[in-house]
């Protein structure tokens, strides 16, 4: 029996739904403040998402400080729905331009918009991190404009953490570049081991390359060329790579602690886990993120799926939050030899 | 709220495990004599799982001919296991060699591999539909090799039937062609309509791209030229075209009958699907099916996933047959512009 057969025949537990219950994804980490800034024109539902998720943000971390960016109307409706106390945690950068779903993401390099001027204020260190619950097209090309991409990086990932049965694993490329290259696959292993390590703990990340089939035949052209360079020693320190995962892999984890893919597969794979789990029903242990992190710009971003909820907004402040605290982004630099993000300078607020 | 959105907030039926179930995949259809030939060298797990599934079909359906192709000394396991009444509607067809799961696709044509010598029988007419459990790629060569592919179709598509909320979702390429092709994404939306209308009844499919998104500028250079062909009519009949969907409605269903991608995001959605149902736990009702149909070649041809049970196989068997008697060679072959397939000659046994 193979291991990835093993895997599949789960025993269920005698617990409440007959399912393991995964490590929980987020434990307990060094608190201090950290100022975000929070795109509140970006998403389906915005800016009434974006206005429930920063009050949700700040009530449940007091550590927090943000800079609402939009129309002075919506971020005044924040703040007079905040306690007295709270408010001078909350400032305001008045932006109205606004880049709808449908627009095309180079309307994100215009900086009147509200997704590129909370890039800004990161780039300018007025912030620690930025969200964007917006088109996420959008939210990469206001960064990449804003901030730059990390030297060697031609593509940033989105990078999203799943919760497997025996630890979290970190699947990334899960929508930034929709066209598979071996080149930026393997960038995104350097990326992704990186990322494993400064956030999850994860001291020698096993690293899989997404594929449909672990036999030498499997893959397209971009996988079977990956391939050849991660095993060949493409990845940095203690990561090791130990060759194709499958689909299942990345649900209930196992092989893999980092899972790369080119961002069309990992869209749709993280989206056909998510339905599957909502008709699975009832487990509320089990879900995928709606937030995910941006690696490869010089900076904390935070990019919110597009239909995401105010807890989705509040669940990506908050991982913008812990990712500014454990100094990710400094660590994913330093991976792909750089010194600290710009981003990262000493809090003096 | 979106019709994704919608869909995405199931409410938990009263049911057993909180989900509502869907609808069968196989409702009752007409019997007949159905003559399947059978590779018994097929699969990770080959012979013993191809022999289980084997008997459980046989028991299963007393209007099942199998021919048994490989080895003598296992189909005479087989026949050995069967009640005297059944073993005259078993018949073997000595072959020895097998295409393994680490071989080059590209031995399945030697005519002595018990994949090649299956494919055969179909062409030859011994048989009305051909089911391997073994390395894909073997099994699409054989096909091609020993059927031919039907006029204009330069890739065939593996075809998996999903259980939707609403009704079945007919996916393909679900792993027969690895690189993305709009062409053959064009060609794909055109035999999964087919198969949609014969085997589900469905008169007028419905028929989606898998994209990462349903925005304009997302998907891939292959989708966005597909799109284009699709949205300008290159459907048959009353099949409609619905534009992009996305990763969630294939475990859920609702906006598409047939959802067409790449056989490598295919496969690696269904398995993550797979991947989500084993860690959900308990949920017998859902599942994906382990047994899918290569559309786009002359005959009907059944390919089990390569660590098929014995229960899969028999599944495998039991949707061959099941697509003999619907007539679906045919009626595909019908909507490409070709007459019946050699396979659907009259059955004389």
């Amino acid at each position: 029996m193979t291991r990835s057969e093993r895997q599949l025949h789960v025993q269920p537990a005698p617990g409440r739904e007959g399912a393991p219950t995964p490590e929980p994804l987020h434990p307990a980490r060094p608190t201090g403040v950290a100022r975000i800034a929070v795109d509140l024109l970006g998403g389906d539902h915005a800016p009434a998402v974006v206005v429930d998720g920063a009050l949700r943000a700040c009530s449940a971390d007091p550590q927090l400080h943000l800079l609402l960016v939009g129309p002075q109307p919506v971020a005044d409706e924040i703040i007079a729905m905040l306690p007295d106390a709270d408010r001078s945690r909350v400032t305001v950068y008045d932006v109205a331009g606004v880049v709808g779903m449908a627009d095309p993401p180079l309307r994100a390099v215009r900086t009147d918009t509200s997704v590129r001027a909370a890039a800004g204020a990161l780039a300018d260190g007025r912030v620690d991190a930025v969200v964007s619950a917006g088109h996420s097209g959008a939210a990469v090309t206001a960064a990449v404009h804003a901030l730059g991409r990390l030297r060697g990086i031609r593509r940033p990932a989105l990078t999203a953490t799943l919760p497997g049965l025996s630890g979290p694993v970190v699947l990334l490329d899960v929508g930034a570049a929709t066209e598979a290259h071996a080149s930026a696959l393997v960038q995104h292993a350097v990326l992704g081991t990186a990322y494993a390590r400064a956030l999850h703990g994860i001291a020698a990340p096993r690293v899989g390359l997404l594929s449909n089939g672990t036999e030498p035949d499997k893959g397209d052209r971009a996988r079977r060329a990956a391939a050849e360079s991660l095993g060949t020693g493409a990845l940095p320190g203690d990561a090791a790579y130990v060759g194709p995962v499958e689909g299942y892999d990345v649900p209930l984890g196992g092989p893999a602690d980092v899972i790369v893919t080119d961002g069309f597969t990992g869209n749709v794979l993280l989206k056909g886990i998510e339905g599957t789990y909502a008709l699975a029903g009832g487990q509320e242990h089990l879900t995928v993120p709606r937030a995910a992190a941006l690696l490869g710009v010089r900076g904390t971003v935070v990019i919110c799926h597009g239909r995401a909820t105010g807890a989705d907004v509040a669940s990506g402040i908050a991982l913008a939050a812990r990712l500014h605290r454990a100094g990710v982004a400094a660590q994913v630099a330093q991976a792909v030899g750089e010194g600290p993000a710009a981003s990262l300078r000493e809090v003096t607020t």
